[in-house]
């Protein structure tokens, strides 16, 4: 190819490149004003964002990432997956979890 | 400073950082190694890496992370959130997840 | 807040995240056939990629980072020092690098 | 295997984990402790960095690279292509990088 058509090729493909990235600047500026929002209610933006894309994950895979978890983390002793099980099954109002005591 | 100094500097930053970085890629290597290994015996290695990090993390704060997760998900309506209540023997909606005894 | 407000909430916050994620996606998916069209037509995507980046990039500082890059790359004894150099025609330590005009 | 086994194995990865993260750690800090003494000594810790990877690189392919960002650079009109290239020839004294003026 010519100088001048690689030239051109290189300027047209720049223009598309930065409307692309700015496109790309403008959502995320949207995400983080969208998780400012949340955040400004009460909500952990951490959290909340974790919630959000194990929402759109494979759940069969997020399940059994979980069973595994729950299974490794006993044979350690990670006293997370006690507080997991502190969890009373009478319990039904899920408003209040109880993470009592048993977090050490 | 006179040049030739900043020349001396510079070479035995290099050989400082040289070293450090060849010792970081040696561990890297070891880190490496030891999932290979825990892979070769029937663990997923993803989620061995998760327990391991939490286990040496706050734990309340990941309590805490967790319940605000259960909170989240529960008010979206994410499986997963169900899958976790499925030990509880009154809920009848997913099934059971077989975190039986063995791994593999 | 009562609980069934923070599950609306939740409920729009996920469905304002999930429609940035889609559209943030799909500007990724435009990227990636934009650098996959300009290798089919024999541009190195990485070099372009940077060109890009330090085109819209704040010039005064990448000519002072270019000019301590100059400077450290010299003290140190890097070759590709002496690679720009070639240029300077009293220069033979390094050959001729073959910057020919076209591109492919 | 068993499940005892299995207790034993996960403690047995997780003890060799966390010994060699902890060495990872100590490699981070020091490395963070070199960049700070190059910084009070009057060094561009980010350029510097930059030099010492470039340092252990595959150099043809630094100079290949270096070849394609000028031509592409050039293509498009980067001010940057053309304060490398306002080096003069002429000057020998590289101490004093003579990036003046044509940036804009």
């Amino acid at each position: 190819m010519s100088e001048s058509v690689a030239q051109d090729q290189i300027q047209s493909y720049f223009a598309r490149w930065q409307r692309l990235e700015d496109e790309k600047a403008n959502i995320g500026e949207d995400l983080k004003e969208l998780f400012k929002e949340a955040k400004g209610q009460g909500f952990d933006a951490k959290v909340l964002r974790k919630v959000f894309r194990d929402k759109i994950a494979d759940h069969a895979e997020l399940a059994e990432f979980e069973a595994l978890y729950e299974l490794y983390s006993t044979a350690l002793g990670t006293p997370l997956a006690r507080a997991r099980d502190a969890r009373d099954p009478a319990n039904e109002n899920f408003g209040t979890v109880p993470i009592t005591g048993t977090v050490s």
